[in-house]
């Protein structure tokens, strides 16, 4: 039986892969009364007077919302808020198997981006994290942005920043592993949405070295027409040799090769023409490049999103132990300072004398990562 | 150590009443590739195709939403989204307790009719049911009816409805146990809000007989200025007699009282002037009128709000329930005859041997209720 007919099966049988339990059980009228009327009016009364209270008396403590419109699910595209459920409860058990956060899986039926904003605004003193998910670009950027200012709590759109830690974190060992000079690198990302953009944003912010945008119409340079606000915006601090050309030319002396594109875009001789790359290709289910493709072509280390492969560069690495970390001390926001000690705390989970080209980075499955990371968060939140 | 101060220790240690756990445990490359990617894509597909599958394949098919505004929390009125959200909690993890169904708390950080619909409009495909809770009078009424008309899942407003059917199925037992006559009683509900007009129409409807309210000004009739819509809805099919005049007035002869209002409005002396009174005070904690001044008084029957009296008339015995049975067969809303039914169906709880003037009603913890209450709503809507 292949993986999509089980995974069916498993969703009817399941009815539903999340659960809503109760933390008290409710047999006496003790119980009822401590729980519900009249005893549950006196943490009503306290929050009334001392809102930050109910980051202590709710569940809002350790309660993650997951959002999205359903306009980006997956490889799925644009597939209506009920259809995008399966994935948004899918994350939530993960939040809860990986790193014991409650999250919560919501989607929004419009496609406006006011609307979406006002509706997250409105209800986010429910909870005490909103993880966006598979919002379509360029909306998100705004949506984020725009949530980021109202909400008193962290906004995070995973696909943007989940994705630009977990990569950071393998770049960081696969630069250790080649020996290649942090500050010099040449960075190619393929793919110019809400992936592509933030890795590059992130990965500037640490100092990698330069970073070239490509898209589908080839590489982007500083005031190109056509431009969405998000790619605008890293226009000016990326490609700082001003760069024109396609992805190919782009490539040649190229020390990293990033995608977060589509299948096969990449041949051999593109990775032939780099300079002992390291190629990230993450395209899912089919890389870029496949990984022997990427070999034979002389990449000195290889990614891909795929669990039958070595480096599978999957954020399920970050965003339980972003949030985890981010509860535990009632961060505001999710920092640059917290994304950037995310990526090392899960890069240093490859000890020194485990770290080789075909292991720079956790297992997806490694449970001991959330924890790590959370402390990496908490600890960049005191500063 | 008093209720209020236990039941705060109990929140501060629980931090928050619900949980939300994954039905899955995710522990292998098979778990994550059944339970997200890249298997998680199929159900996708399934409801992208066909909406309602997402009943069977997400667990809006066992999910209601507890939202409210945080307007008339318990009777400390308006104290906003994040006070009112242990109340919310509460309600959820009796959801779990008694129905098994899971419950999630929202509040609407928004006090504007037209607001709250949309946000609640726009969240409502991740639910199969919503409960309205503590909305204040009179934009609950509009807030639920325009929901009802937007939303293709169940939306029901407990403070009027779960109200509602709890008073009519104490009342079929009472009207046995006094030999009264269905159909021919005078029933006098004081306080004309949302509960109070709720509970009015549900006993026209079931023929109880003539239905009078009161609010603070006396006796509403048909055409008096300053009525709202709800009470204005009513006074066409209440009060047949247009009477005029206080509470007092309207209770000489009657046969029931129902207090949705406040504290020690009711006088010994206007229980005798009633017709062997069944007398339901139900402000809480405090009722209009304590049960030994009405007995007193000469009422056949008491029923109170109160844990530490007989006949306890608790919305709990409803609300699991009814949502429980709609939820089982994917009723689109909850309709007068599920109502109707539903008190039918906890009155018949007590078996004609243990019905007594002290015994009218199931306690509320009795867990056999919801059940009942879910065949009966089940049944109701296979009409």
């Amino acid at each position: 039986m292949d993986v999509n007919q089980a995974s069916l099966d498993m969703h009817y049988e399941l009815g539903g892969k999340i659960e809503i339990i109760s933390r008290k059980k409710i047999e006496t009228r003790e119980d009822l009364s401590l729980a519900y009327t009249p005893g549950v009016a006196e943490p009503c009364r306290v929050i009334a007077k001392d809102y930050e209270q109910s980051f202590k008396l709710t569940r809002r403590n350790n309660l993650v919302a997951v959002i999205t419109d359903g306009t980006a699910v997956l490889g799925l595209g644009d597939i209506g808020p009920a259809a995008g459920m399966p994935v948004m409860e899918g994350k939530c058990a993960l939040f809860k198997e990986f790193a014991d956060v409650d999250a919560f899986p919501l989607c929004i039926d419009s496609k406006d981006t006011d609307t979406i904003v006002q509706t997250i605004y409105l209800i986010s003193k429910s909870f005490g994290g909103i993880n966006l998910e598979d919002i379509a670009a360029p909306r998100c950027f705004e949506i984020e942005q725009r949530l980021k200012e109202l909400c008193d709590i962290p906004v995070f759109h995973d696909d943007q920043h989940g994705t630009a830690i977990v990569v950071a974190a393998a770049l960081i060992n696969a630069v250790k592993v080649t020996g290649k000079k942090m500050g010099q690198l040449k960075i190619v990302i393929n793919g110019a949405g809400a992936a592509g953009i933030a890795i590059g944003k992130l990965l500037i912010g640490m100092n990698f070295g330069n970073v070239v945008l490509c898209d589908v119409n080839g590489v982007i340079c500083e005031g190109d027409e056509g431009l969405n606000p998000g790619q605008e915006e890293i226009s000016h601090i990326s490609n700082k040799n001003r760069e024109h050309g396609t992805l190919a030319d782009a490539l040649k002396g190229a020390d990293v090769f990033v995608g977060v594109s589509r299948p096969n875009l990449v041949t051999k001789e593109m990775v032939a023409s780099m300079n002992r790359g390291i190629v990230f290709a993450m395209a899912n289910p089919v890389p870029e490049i496949m990984p022997e493709e990427a070999k034979a072509g002389g990449a000195v280390v290889v990614g891909t999103g795929r669990s039958d492969y070595p480096n599978q560069i999957n954020n399920v690495l970050v965003f339980p132990g972003i949030f985890k970390g981010a509860l535990s001390v009632r961060a505001k926001a999710i920092t640059e300072e917290m994304k950037q000690r995310a990526a090392y705390a899960i890069a240093g989970m490859i000890r020194d004398e485990e770290l080789n080209a075909e292991n720079i980075i956790p297992s997806p499955l490694d449970k001991r990562v959330a924890d790590v990371v959370a402390q990496s968060v908490a600890e960049a939140a005191k500063n």
